[in-house]
């Protein structure tokens, strides 16, 4: 039971993570997964520009996980939980055969409206907060070297000192450990600064398309100016371009501002937040994301993460 | 995003179902498995005496289950959800090995304070109101049964048919197809009539015991007064009163209430409410269930239904 804001509106989220779906036991500590949990729960709140206020989990675990597991899960979950602001108020535990973690959190706006999706303008600009493609790159180096990690790494430290380079780390980090941009979004909301906003979970063009799709606008993205991560790991150029490109899970943030609020922006932005960038606009027309790649635009093809294609 | 109510409290539950643990997808049709996901969240919301408004489905289902079963789902969620004012506003669809069902709903409390399950006092009055074991009684039919009832019972009406006999109809229906009692619940949080309340999922015993333990008290159970269902198909009479006393699932509600509040109860209680009945009593003393039977009083073993156990 909460007592709710006197003024403005409550956002609310859900989120599930599926065992061999979502996450590998293999490679993430249960810490890191509780906190994880969390944190993919609070972007969706970041990116309305709500202020996180509480959290339910819904936890289902086969019978053998419901010792070490259950507690370092939830020491995970309750420290990301207090960090947020969003402590846990309830929930449900039950059996199952594999792990499957549902939460849902909600967060107030007590002043101006939330940010929504489908608020973009057309001659709006695209704006990227924070770095995307890193996650993927993490989840790559995880694929192929296929390291114990569950048992190695329970913090940032232990993840750092296996992975040995800073740009192998940051990549791992941010596959299992990602930050929402919180801060970001409440004052991207508090200053009506974002017409229409979307945290990038499912990749990038993926989720400029939900943008352009409920807006109802065609969304023009210029991968050349999205900062590429260095990962000497990777297979290829191609490869890094599609982290960029279909790479989700780095809980960015992407919004669009017209011409003067995105001159505000750049006036405003302050140093502590991450980098931010124009990467593209919105204009008339069908629902599309086109990409601009040396002067020429071409239809973005669906790559990003869909549970069911 | 909602706007909650301008006085008051939000009362909010979360809940899982898990395919092979929580339901069998043999047994039930999608839209009754639909159907039910939305009652068990409402029926807690009910013991609140909560007034649903709104709820989240974070849906995870088998690559091969995303046709025919997701719109079959789909449909019985929808127009459950209507039913109790209780529309579906967002979610998550992912991916899994077998199904699995979170629901979240959120009610609203403008007048009154919520009923909790720790407000019960010493020398309250236990009641039940409606009926328990019969939700048992129908898993243990299909059990013995095993019908390919997917196919067969998509509504209250083909499993009557199916079922044959009413008594076979009452103890599936009321397993397949649960109705949460949430007029019962507004009604007995408006007039102040119950002191703590729960809803009878994991079973008559285990769920006094809740209200026993959070209100620090002793709680007696007379089984002896708690209607017992005609199942001629059951094992034995020990059976029938397993069911009574460890069957979950009923969503029949359970409260203690004063003897001032008992008296205003019996004159009050609407006559298409269902019945409601005194069935035990809240001492002083260390939280436990005592069962009586022919005037002797023995502590209750839990048998209810514990994922864990």
């Amino acid at each position: 039971v909460f007592r709710p804001p006197e003024a403005g509106v409550v956002a609310i989220t859900t989120d599930t993570l599926i065992e061999e779906v979502d996450f590998h036991r293999r490679w993430t500590h249960p810490s890191l997964l509780g906190r994880k949990a969390v944190a993919i729960c609070v972007s969706d709140l970041a990116a309305m520009g709500a202020q996180p206020c509480a959290s339910l989990l819904a936890l289902a675990l086969p019978r053998d996980l419901t010792g070490g597991f259950f507690r370092d899960f939830m020491r995970g979950f309750l420290a990301e939980a207090a960090c947020w602001g969003a402590p846990l108020t309830g929930g449900d535990l039950s059996r199952s055969s594999c792990v499957s973690i549902t939460v849902t959190a909600w967060g107030s706006i007590t002043e101006g409206a939330p940010v929504y999706r489908n608020g973009a303008r057309a001659d709006d600009l695209v704006f990227l907060a924070g770095e995307v493609g890193l996650a993927r790159l993490g989840l790559d180096l995880l694929l192929s070297e296929d390291p114990p990690l569950a048992e190695l790494a329970d913090s940032p430290e232990s993840l750092e000192a296996w992975a040995a380079q800073p740009e192998r780390s940051r990549c791992l980090t941010a596959h299992l450990l990602p930050r929402p941009l919180v801060q970001v979004g409440r004052w991207l909301q508090r200053e009506a600064l974002a017409n229409a906003m979307i945290d990038v979970s499912d990749g990038l063009a993926a989720d400029l398309g939900r943008l352009a799709e409920e807006s109802g606008l065609t969304a023009e993205l210029d991968l050349s100016v999205v900062p590429r991560p260095f990962a000497p790991w990777a297979a290829s150029r191609e490869a890094v371009e599609r982290a960029l490109l279909d790479g989700g899970e780095d809980f960015a943030l992407l919004f669009t501002a017209s011409p003067t609020q995105a001159q505000r922006l750049r006036t405003l932005w302050p140093a502590e937040f991450p980098e931010c960038r124009a990467v593209g606009r919105m204009l008339a027309g069908e629902p599309a994301v086109f990409l601009i790649k040396e002067g020429r635009a071409s239809e973005y093809r669906p790559g990003g993460f869909d549970h069911f294609r």
